[in-house]
């Protein structure tokens, strides 16, 4: 099994609802540094596993509907709480999405699977990743 | 499948038994920079895959056991190389009971596997991962 | 000249007035890895720059005052740009004040200069540095 | 599961064929960081997944075939895009080989798989992973 | 003393003349991740040392005239070896003609100081730091 | 001024006289992280500060010495706390004596300063920095 990776960042604010976060239910923020992962079996007529550059587009672009924002106040975001955990799995669904429109080109459609790890601190991250099914 | 990651570090005085060790025979030590990943398919109702805080707190408890001690003298460890390895298994089994203890909170008991690396150096790192049943 | 350096973090929200911030002038947040240096000619009789434990008291309690906080509602913060900079400085400021109370133990008051470094992300970081003249 | 890493580096020029790989048409060059993972399901007599030593060494050896060189020039790689990804199979093919003649030990030829991931850059890596069987 | 700091990368290739090299002699190639640090003992009307969105896309620039070539080719490099320190002095002075252009914006006349620092692997980096006069 | 830097590391056992070490008055150990900067206002005819391959050389058997032992042990370091400001000193005046038998080469010696730092974990680092006068 063939991985690449890539990695950027985005920058938020928000609240957590729920006794359990303490002073994290306070309006605050985070840095999330992500990596994103592609997996696939064998790799395309180019050596490569996807376009990287085009990969890498696609991320900036996702990360930059995020980027700079209060989620509290993103609809879309709505009674939930906006966790790392959450975070990871709203980029996961994302580039999913954008693989679905062939944005990162046709044969980025063969990749297994994907992994987007936000990392919070020096100390903590979390990460989604599941298979990836192009097709709607 | 979500994953959250914590980091947390201890250091120890120990000595290797075995030809293969070479200088590491001596009596030495090393910092453990300690990665504890926790793996479930789903969020719990609060977004997350455990209460972090709470994970840190068992985590730096079952590192103080371990901590500014030489293993060479750990009756539990006797007649056994305590190496990284070793270790990381060593780490995985406490926090694995303590989740049995409901220590991390009745919904860590859900986490389905985790995931303990012990970085020695910045060129040599082990881990040991498994499922957890918290159950007895 | 003797460093000693440690490491803990700080995550808060907050926006910038100048169109020079672009899409920053919006309410957003940061995770900020601090880097405290504590700078001195020669170490005390036990070896060391400073009694790192206190040190890391104290740069805990320095930062869980700004920690999960809204910086734009900071009544100290008013009318200014809390920037990478500027919280550097801040940290400073606080970490000298911290000495003159012999909050790191009478010792501390012969460190000469610190730096404080913000990781504001894995691409871009801001410090201020300065002499120590723990005598008000 | 443990898994035992170590990491060590090699520097080479190359180019690539094929349009997506724009401005890398041209002949440039890479430092690669390798992790190398080998994964076993149980210790061995000493506590270890591979003699660590051993396992530095072979992967020096393997690295050092690679180091210095331009990659356009070696007959093996002949008509190959020598990306990221492929060289981590490289690697890994080679590291099992030597496996394979026993050169980490025979007690290596339990590893039951390995994962080399080679960094690029602080933003992009790439791995290979899979099963090692040793027998030819 | 205040400083700001922004990291990237470049990848070429290149060989060195000279028998201390040993292997470096042949044609190879490298990744530099390059931090570029700016200093100055005041913050602007802004709260901040540089624009560092400007001074981004300024070292971008810097580093695409370098990025995906062999030195060996380029007329400048003529009968130099191009090492890591040398490739940091070379950055430095281009990132300064640039603040003497006004490329950072007229306010980064005011730099005092600046230290390109170039990684060429996790064991190894060089840096050149010296004043920086924006007036020819 | 240019700056070349490398990196190793060695692991030891010790213990701590002293109130103000709390646990760490037991006997337990470390992983330092060495980083070792030499400084010098001018390249040499190679275009380097120093030939980095034997400075490594010179690194690894500075270490060697220390590695894999208990310290307390050392007749050297009787009576002292070989605390990570301590030791960065050792191994600052082992390079600089190694210097001064031109074990780096001749054009070592005009070498102006050097820069030890010893990190102990993620999150705490120590170092010590001074003149080189190689002339005995």
């Amino acid at each position: 099994m063939y991985t690449v990776s890539i990695r950027d960042h985005f920058m938020i604010a928000h609240s957590f609802n729920g006794e359990a976060f303490g002073p994290a239910q306070r309006l605050h923020g985070a840095t999330y540094v992500v990596d994103l992962e592609f997996r696939r079996a064998e790799l395309d007529a180019d050596g490569v596993v996807v376009d990287i550059g085009r990969a890498a587009d696609v991320l900036r672009a996702v990360l930059a509907a995020l980027n700079y924002r209060n989620l509290d106040e993103e609809a879309e975001f709505k009674g939930r709480n906006t966790t790392t955990e959450f975070l990871a799995r709203v980029v996961f669904d994302r580039i999913a999405e954008a693989i679905g429109r062939d944005e990162l080109g046709p044969g980025a459609r063969t990749v297994e699977s994907m992994r987007v790890t936000l990392h919070e601190s020096h100390v903590a991250a979390a990460s989604f990743e599941g298979r990836v099914s192009a097709a709607p």
